[in-house]
């Protein structure tokens, strides 16, 4: 009998997969769920019997928070990657590493196929299919509800004739939610005008008086949290908590997506725009310029072909071993202070600080260097402009 | 009787050097006030009084504001520009302005020489020498603070010996304010770890229920607010009244200077952040991906280079051209909340919105492709990165 | 009755075309061969005889030559477009005019439907589908030879059935001329390792004593050649043949294709590198370093864009607008020394020219500035590695 | 006695330098020479001799040609480094590595002062402080030729009034030699428009009948020529040896010198200019798409930081990882054919080949994926584009 890996949710579409892999196309389904940290316990369990109960033969949640952490989410802290200038990838990132460890497993296990339950106008059908085939392009990909574009009603129709009877209510908001933030889509991200009210984001405003939050990063990584030290992992977990009560890091992404359409998309990601932004100041002190335009030029571009699904291109990993390598010096501590709904970067300290009083200190008198050393700086730094403008009689009126 | 341009701003050190000038060079001082939007009537009529009880034998108060929108603040909201993701360039290019401004009226004039009161240890002396030397290299550049590494004591005891009794109580937070935003410097910014305190700033927070505010553009320029249209620098000013009634726009730009320091400023910029902010997103809607990709580069570079001070590099004429070009349909209104300390973006509305439920819904059901155009898609845009996994027998593990 | 535009080029691929779209579809054929400077007036009238005999109702001969200079062989010029710093896109830019005048031909005529002959594995299927379907989406995309796969022999048979009896020999070396250079394809090019043989370029070596040819710019465009002023494309075409009779401007061009295979094909184009070589040296003298940075940039990416069809991208005008924008002063005349297989280039003169003893001379004694301005200069042009260098207690071992 | 390193060369300018430390300031002068590859054992010979007899304590010979390669020359083949596409940085990477090894000489010698030859007017005397200053603040730099601004002729008069009456001839073409090519200055340099004469370059035409020649590289690195495996720096010195007999690799470097103004300089560099172009193309065969423009990006911006003498910068670092990360798969060998003045490129061979005719061969018929996936493909990939016509009612006239 054929075998089929499919990538489950426990939602309608992905319910319907299930039944629908079993009973038309005669598959033996094994159900995978892929979490990325934004199940609780007991939504694992939930799915798990759900599966059961649609007919999964082997149903596994796998935990990859740390394989995330450590082939992802570490490296868009070192690029500061935020799409266009706005979304730490909360989804993107996340799909890439479920395709990744969903082929992974179907290879593991011999499964003749692949299934999941995106559509053909998303960005995820592309990061799955990408991934897959090029991994296992011996394993085919299955894809019901891009293929048979059914409604809602209808596929609940097909699972009631299945003897389903679930109460499928389609939540005003879908949320998406994983270590690195949650996404959320509504009606109004289908408009351009519109803003998402205050209760389409999961984390309710709870706090309104301001806090103090020291962040420990050592070569980049964030290793402590108010003097407490722990794995990267537990620290952003821990820092969600804390900064979601204050129900920072909303906004809404909008983005070219893969397939040429323009899309909107609503976030939430209190803890990996509060690191980014620190890590970012932290870099601001402790690197020289150069080092940070190119940072910023080759994390932008890692950002764009991770949310577009390139994980694998081999320029990716040739760009990560130069964010690595740019974070030698980035340790030290940074104190940002969160408010109601938005948060501020103090300050920072590290002993590879280059702003050091002992070398001059910015707009005050020159004890480093002499009148004339920077009247000669000048003189010389303007020589092309100077030759520019006589050689072409420049009159800059 | 050799004539000197004083850029005179009333401060100690600028009426040491029109002292020093007038006594100690013998020249006959013209002052020169340049305004970028930052001074009231009574401040100007007041520095002009005192120009001339310090011997000034010409005082001018220069409005530049139109020239500056025109020739700068235009092309920084058209290229985002905001230096480090931060700073929108407040003081940076309002300097440069008043370079440009300055050295021309010294030409006018038939000035012998032109003197301003920079130390040696900052950016502005290198954007007025720059500008300076290269615009007319046959006027003296005379920088008396620079050269002589007075104190604050030093000064006044000479001005006091040469009749001048002022009082100058050095204020704790320098603030240096224009059209563009105002900057704030203060025992704080000296350091690496410390905030400025909320009294540094020049507006208190004076409202706290939030406010909706409309922008319209057309292309690219702050043609209205609100639905009431004016010039750009009008709507500009009446939005940072708005704005900055809610502490909006504060923050502390960190970066490396000129002259190779670091060095830390914090700032007060409600509109210019707003406007870039709402300007941007407006962008993400009717620009294609690569316009914004390499607006982002070229806005990035002007920003750098105007910071340096290097506006007259022939280049800047060369992205200027590009920015405008790309702004044809960058035409719409964008809404924006205003909140204690922070705001947030609603969204926009344009004839050249390319979200268009016409073209696809993201993520929805594909009305304009197949399933299997996805897939065709797909494959293809995937065969590179299959070959090379199978040329060089990738395992991805 | 239905009619179809066919793009005809008078071989054996178009020819099956032309029949199979007016037997087998029953289309009414419209042939149109857009000529970019690639045939003699004898070859257009032997294909226009040919399309006639073979069922076209209409054959349609467009010169499209000053057309293709002013909307891009110019900038292609302004950007020193090499591709892979080698092919000058002799065959890619003609193909995407091709493109653009025959969609533009077939909405005049009122023509359902536009054919062309291109395989399912190159790049021209790309470049002539992505702009029919933009320019015209109403307007059905015909392509028999990607739909049949046929092969030469099976072609041949069926125009045989259909009482078509020419001979049709396969040159050893297909060959795609304009006045932007000729492609040249052959069995070596399938290989990675094989060079084409001399016999395979169309122009034998027929000069071996060095020649001088100066050419004369204006604004970044050639108009003069040995100081004869004429329109650009004329002085394109003579210095073709000056330069061709030395057997100039062969190469491979070994480049990654749309569809992510890997492609090489050969190439002759002496006139083309001759052009863009001795206008890139003459920017080397008349522009400031970060105007050449920049359009290498952009030069290189409009390159990218065009070679693979997305010359209707709306950021390929804004660089267009910025290349034209920095032609300002590349005006001046390069002296150019022809030889067997090879040029090289003597120098220049412009009255642009920044390199002028009057500022200084490279290497020599200084006369423009102090030994003193050059060590403050380099003093502070170290500070920000200097200060790296004590704060990180660098060894540089 | 206060003790200085004098970087000697045996010409005029460092033998007067030599001298005047000695008598005029008073200092035990330690001469050094740093090879780089450009001395014969009698030349470094006849240096010594004359260092002695113009009173060096101490004469040093320093072979660097190994470090040279690992820290230098490695990584400007990596990044394929031709200054504006032209200038393989023969003269400026070496002076580069002169400059380190000098002051990591004098740190170990003790050595109170470092003094070198070059004028106020050139790149060279950037290089030599920038560093020194850099890695040795302690140690002070004497320059006497760019202090004292004397003439030929008053060095040759002050050296006979001491005693020394060599035949200073002035040879007419200055020639400065090193493993990775030689430059040549002369009168026709300082102008625009002369070309250097042949006999200006070091190595005559001496073969006319064409010779192939195989370079095997191995993770980018020149491992073997024509089977004979062997160091690079040995496998360098061969190849010159054989491509310099056809005179090939002369050309004319024009740029923007760091001081500001244009400076042009010849060149002679067989070996690096084949390394380079045959490295780039084995390149263009085993790397991605985006690989090859990341690497064209940050090599570029290596070979311009390089040739400032920016080398310390730690950006240069970072690059280099970046670099040597993308070689993994630059293993093969590529076939040139050396011809008088000039070389062609026969093509590749390597086990990382992404050419490969499994899938699917450029043009021809596709076997990899169907007709309808190329159009979906085409379809998807033409969207944006679309979408910007309907939007904005282009009309592409």
């Amino acid at each position: 009998m054929k075998k089929v890996v499919l990538a489950y949710s426990g939602g309608l579409d992905t319910s319907y997969c299930l039944k629908y892999l079993k009973n038309e196309l005669g598959y033996e389904v094994h159900t995978l769920l892929i979490n990325t940290g934004g199940f609780t316990l007991q939504e694992l369990s939930d799915i798990e019997k759900r599966a059961y109960e649609l007919g999964s033969v082997q149903h596994t949640n796998l935990d990859i928070i740390e394989t995330y952490y450590q082939k992802a989410i570490k490296y868009l802290v070192f690029g500061n990657v935020l799409k266009n200038n706005t979304y730490p990838l909360s989804v993107s990132a996340e799909r890439v590493f479920q395709a990744l460890e969903s082929i992974k497993y179907a290879k593991k296990t011999g499964a003749n196929a692949i299934a999941h339950g995106s559509t053909g106008a998303g960005n995820d059908q592309i990061r799955f299919d990408l991934i897959f085939q090029t991994i296992a392009p011996e394993i085919e990909i299955i894809t019901p509800i891009r293929d048979l574009k059914l409604t809602r009603q209808q596929e609940v129709a097909y699972l009631q004739q299945n003897g389903i009877d679930y109460t499928w209510e389609k939540a005003q908001y879908s949320i998406n939610k994983g270590i690195w933030g949650a996404s959320v889509g509504g009606k109004e991200t289908l408009t351009s005008n519109e803003p998402l009210p205050e209760e389409a984001y999961p984390s309710p405003l709870q706090k309104t008086t301001p806090e103090k939050v020291t962040l420990h990063f050592e070569k980049g990584e964030l290793i402590g949290l108010n003097d407490h030290f722990d794995k990267p992992t537990v620290n952003i977990t821990k820092l969600e908590e804390l900064a979601s009560a204050f129900a920072i890091g909303r906004d809404i992404h909008v983005g070219d997506t893969i397939i040429g359409i323009k899309g909107r998309v609503g976030f939430e990601a209190a803890a990996p725009l509060i690191i980014i932004k620190a890590h970012h100041l932290l870099e601001k002190h402790v690197l020289g310029k150069w080092q940070q335009y190119w940072k910023e030029q080759l994390g932008n571009w890692y950002g764009m072909l991770f949310h577009e699904g390139q994980y694998l291109d081999p320029v990716m990993r040739n760009i990560e071993t130069f964010l690595e390598d740019t974070q030698k010096t980035v340790t030290g501590k940074v104190t940002v202070t969160l408010k109601p709904c938005h948060f501020s970067l103090d300050g920072i300290e590290s002993a590879h600080d280059l702003m050091n009083t002992k070398f001059g200190q910015y707009g005050e008198i020159n004890n480093a260097w002499t009148a004339d050393d920077a009247k000669g700086f000048i003189k010389i730094m303007g020589n092309a402009q100077s030759i520019y403008a006589q050689v072409n009689d420049e009159t800059y009126d």
